[in-house]
């Protein structure tokens, strides 16, 4: 598999999964624009095929694992990245296994730390087994690469409209992505990176020092994971420090409530992240801020309390 | 005020609203054509200004009412109709009156005769008195001609893509207006009206029974009101006989369902209303209909029960 992080990697795999993923569409709301003081953009890629970003990593990971003739693609997940890695895998004919823990609810996460360990362990062995690609879901080249394809879409629709964009970070893949092909190419674009308070990830890249906690008790159940990439870490550091923006869980509701209302967008708490960030801590001098609607996947009668 | 309904009105109404209003997107969702057997399109009202289409004859009656003079406009709401009157006529700098029922909930309606008629003495002494244009919320000319916007739109985004068109059927403005525009310019095209099953259009339209309630007990409060207006009767009977889908309040549920976890658009229970009669009742012939999503103001935390 390709083993480096590249904006030549990052545009090979745009060409290369484009045919199959929705350009997801920008959409606003006069309402919000007022309530935040300046206009804001959301790239709505809950709306993106298996409702969210994952998918554009996962199917990267599978065209490349098929290429080079892998029996099929492994992983494990109870979430997104599971949903996104099955359908690519089924859409370009390649075997997949997703490993679920035996009582996991299908959309929620909890005692991440215990079921991550032990679905590894099972994960590794399989995919020795059965020669499946491992497709970890953010500490992973083929991901990193494959997600940038949504910094190019955003460059193209919005590029001269926006100064910033913000987006909830996890494991840090997505992250890392955008962070890196926006300050290869457009580095005069800001990207932050708005997480749940205990998260203290810019604790990590000033400092050094690590989230004291691996999982977070968030009502962002696609961020819960409290420490970033391997692969990650280093480019954050490069193209993030400074840049981290702490919310608090009144704020996502508050946050989610407004798309629910106003934009009438039924996204995940974990899109509502990063909104969060933009409507209660936009930093003075952001005028043009764009928000990465990260994910829809939410159980129907979800409610805010 | 203007009195007739006409497509050479239909097309002034337009022109005259389209710098204020979107012309909303057109959505699919894969899983949901796999559901129903053939491709669905669904034309995203819901996304409209205000969050529903009333506000297309609202703002046209609101213009007419500015360029012909009277000192306001008026009208009895406790729902979308309200709403989109109050924006339009801020919009374009005119004085607004909603009267609201003392103890109404702001989105729902309920002994709708009771407080109809009280609204409606009160709403016509008012109009005299301040020199008001009384707009109803359906049974109205200049209502009737505005909403045709969004069958110029839909003929325009996917008029080659089409064979019918399915919408949800309250006081029938919105439903003669889209009817006798399609009919006039588009007969091909089929308008499909449907109804929770209550209603029982189809026995007025083709046999002249009018229903014997005046109120629906129905999830989809926007169409509760059971009789249709003495100007849409006529139109509707001309262009929609034969054509009266009635669904079942466990179908709206699960129309709902699908449109908020598939297509992740946050509609009300009268927009899923349309797109139940799709769903289960879908005649044979029908190849490629359209689902009109008519509104999204529902509550923060409505359950789906």
């Amino acid at each position: 598999m390709t083993t480096e992080i590249s904006v030549a990697e990052m545009r090979a795999a745009h060409k290369r999964t484009a045919p199959f993923l929705h350009n997801t569409p920008i959409m606003s709301s006069e309402n919000i624009n007022e309530k935040v003081g300046v206009p804001v953009l959301f790239k709505c890629e809950h709306l993106q095929k298996t409702g969210s970003f994952k998918v554009r990593g996962a199917l990267n990971s599978a065209i490349l694992a098929k290429e080079q003739e892998a029996n099929g693609v492994i992983a494990h997940s109870s979430g997104n990245h599971g949903q996104a890695l099955a359908w690519a895998a089924q859409k370009i004919g390649l075997p997949c296994t997703i490993v679920v823990p035996d009582n996991a609810p299908i959309s929620k996460i909890d005692g991440m730390k215990e079921y991550n360990a032990g679905r590894e362990s099972v994960c590794a062995e399989q995919a020795e087994k059965l020669e499946y690609y491992f497709v970890n879901p953010y500490d992973c080249v083929s991901m990193i690469n494959g997600h940038a394809s949504i910094a190019f879409e955003i460059l193209e629709q919005a590029g001269d409209d926006i100064d910033s964009i913000f987006l909830s970070v996890g494991g840090g893949g997505f992250a890392s992505s955008v962070a890196f092909l926006i300050g290869n190419l457009r580095p005069d674009i800001e990207v932050f990176l708005v997480e749940p308070e205990d998260k203290q990830l810019s604790n990590l890249l000033a400092n050094n020092v690590p989230c004291p906690v691996d999982t977070l008790n968030t009502m962002a159940d696609g961020v819960r994971v409290a420490h970033v990439g391997t692969l990650c870490e280093p480019i954050l550091r490069e193209f993030c420090t400074g840049k981290v923006i702490s919310v608090k869980e009144e704020e996502i509701k508050e946050a989610l409530k407004l798309v629910w209302t106003r934009l009438k967008q039924r996204i995940e708490p974990s899109a509502a992240l990063a909104f969060a960030g933009v409507l209660y801590h936009k930093p003075e001098h952001v005028k043009r801020p764009l928000v990465i609607l990260c994910g829809g996947n939410v159980d129907t009668n979800y409610v805010i309390d």
